[in-house]
């Protein structure tokens, strides 16, 4: 059975064609710049990379051509041949706590809730309705970037604002990357044969979270009512003192979109680095000596033991695994080290060979580092969520 | 010697006499509503508690009364016998590491830094000058909430900002507390008889703060940029996701002003119980049933359990003694309980009785709470910032 994980932007559409249940990614492609000049769009199939300039006026025409390929490639000789296509959705809010057919009812409350994600949930609404009716046989689910960590509690999802926030606003902790610690939760539950594992799943990247899992649930997660808080991170802040903000608004008469501009674009590794968002360019700055990109390296990487540490109190030490994945968790040798080495007081020990070996450009992606002294074990998994939006979309066909 | 500490508001002044380097406390005051409707002063000396209404034009006029009580209740026969004014300023920004004597020079340079404390270093610097003008041949000295904490390195007192925030503006963490906090670290190296030892110390008050004490030097805290950061307290909301303040400011076009408010009198405790601000109302409505109640409370303990933790790995597990102080700290004996029990992982372990027998109100206010097989030993210890005060101006002296 055929299945598409798709992700719209507002003017970009990403997707995977996988078979399922056998998990083969047939063909992948990206359509940038729709309804701008200069839009294209790239393929990746059977080893091939193809980039095409073309006009893409909208979703619609991106997707005709989507089809085309398909056809093109030989992966459908029939439309219907696409069972499910799944979409991710960035803000479910406290609606929907996991994978849900999209009706028309879904669409009117994903809607409703586009105040929570003004960026995000109408671009990926254009990508549903274009879908819906460029594959209209096709059953359309919607995978929601929030929905995992609906299992938190209030005493940890609530802030210490007026209560009436929560009420009448909805301002709480929602948390993201909900598909992506999905995906390693259900990989860990298969490696550790133990449905009812306690996890610290690092997801980073040049966005990234980290999340406590206790019993396969989400019981805690550093991004919050929006995705810029939690860990320092490329050019976003994370955590600060609100404070700090609104005195330099004070003082330079920022209004609220700039400096919500200024905290997700010019802050984290940039702000700090003065212009080095990338850990690998961090990593090449700190060899040619760059203090502040070493700088900004020590407080991305401090913030982010400091959280391992409150979930490891939080998950009372009975941590069967802390899981390092995405971009950085994934390729960033040293970083692991320093980190693991900064938790060393948990009787957490790291085997520097075998972390050497694991990255997503070697031989091997995927590995445990720890050592077998280490109280608890260090997994690198990478992360996928695209196969994990196929994996659930497939799921509801049944 | 005579010694005063003093502590000046915008409309008060509150102070304490000792004798020096005896300790001992000679007579206290507050002086309320200076240049308001209905000003008085209390007084404290021997047992005594006194109360009397008059007008307070300024604190000029205020310590006009203080030195007629000083002479009525035979403190001193003539005013050359106070050597010395210790006087509490709120910020001393990246210019104060430590106590100093003041001169025009210094003068200056507190109102400098009044952009940092709007609210307080003015109201200091009124206080300072009253008493330049009317005891002048005492040595008046400052003493900076911020110095203790000026030993935090770089990777823990910045903020992933743009770095121009620091060099330009000067946003960087400065803690809050310090005066409390070095009284309490001289405490406990003189009792565990150790210049170098490691602390965590928690001053949890209606205000409250955590911080990390390494060989006797700050090297973290929870307060930031402003005091309005870092744990939950009583009004105010310590760490929060900014964009939820963003959100809300968007929704109801509260303007700085107006969220700043909220954020310092309407949140922490008070905000999700809607209206109990004091842990003493938390606790007398939680015994009442109120779900609310019970849930500022958690996130509350939550959040303090949280920062132990961090703090815990980032002393490398190499802790001396956890301190408890302040209101709070002093009294909360369901409140240690809770905290330490969460902390159960790290090997910490509470001693339930002897605990219990510990509070400001009975008759042992200080002690060790922890059991005899906990990793690291857990103290109560009252704080007290005025004698702190005083044996700094005192050290002057000399």
């Amino acid at each position: 059975m055929k299945v598409l994980a798709v992700n719209a932007g507002s003017s970009s559409l990403k997707f995977t064609a996988f078979e399922m249940p056998e998990e083969e990614v047939l063909i992948s492609g990206y359509f940038e710049r729709i309804g701008m000049d200069g839009s294209f769009y790239t393929l990746k199939c059977q080893g091939e990379k193809i980039k095409k300039e073309v006009e893409l006026k909208n979703h619609i025409k991106a997707i005709e051509y989507l089809k085309e390929e398909l056809f093109n490639f030989n992966i459908i000789k029939d439309l219907d041949e696409i069972k499910a296509v799944g979409h991710r959705v960035v803000h479910g809010g406290e609606d929907y706590t996991k994978t849900t057919v999209i009706t028309d009812e879904v669409i009117k409350k994903i809607e409703e809730l586009s105040p929570l994600a003004p960026l995000h949930n109408p671009a990926n609404l254009t990508g549903i309705k274009s879908f819906m009716e460029a594959i209209p046989n096709a059953l359309q689910v919607a995978i929601f970037d929030t929905a995992f960590h609906q299992t938190m509690e209030n005493d940890r999802y609530l802030y210490p604002f007026p209560y009436e926030w929560y009420e009448e606003d909805k301002v709480r902790k929602y948390g993201f990357h909900g598909t992506s610690y999905q995906y390693i939760t259900e990989h860990m539950q298969e490696k550790l044969n133990k449905k009812d594992c306690n996890l610290i799943v690092c997801h980073i990247g040049s966005g990234g979270s980290i999340c406590a899992i206790k019993d396969g649930k989400s019981i805690d997660t550093t991004m919050g009512f929006g995705p810029n808080a939690g860990i320092m991170m490329g050019t976003r802040c994370g955590d600060v003192d609100y404070a700090g903000i609104f005195y330099m608004m004070r003082n330079k008469g920022y209004s609220l979109d700039e400096m919500d501009n200024i905290l997700n674009k010019k802050s984290g590794l940039f702000g700090i680095s003065k212009g080095f968002s990338d850990s690998r360019d961090i990593e090449e700055e700190i060899a040619k000596g760059n203090k502040l990109a070493s700088l900004a390296n020590t407080m991305y990487q401090n913030k982010i033991v400091k959280y391992i540490a409150e979930y490891y109190v939080e998950l009372k030490g009975d941590v069967d695994a802390i899981v390092l994945t995405a971009g950085v968790g994934e390729n960033g040798r040293e970083f692991r080290e320093n980190v693991l080495n900064d938790l060393a007081c948990l009787g957490i020990k790291i085997d520097k060979d075998k972390n050497d070996k694991i990255a997503g450009y070697l031989d091997i992606n995927e590995g445990i580092i720890s050592s077998d002294e280490s109280s608890v074990k260090v997994y690198v998994v990478p992360t996928n969520e695209e196969l994990m939006m196929a994996k659930e979309a497939f799921r509801l066909t049944k």
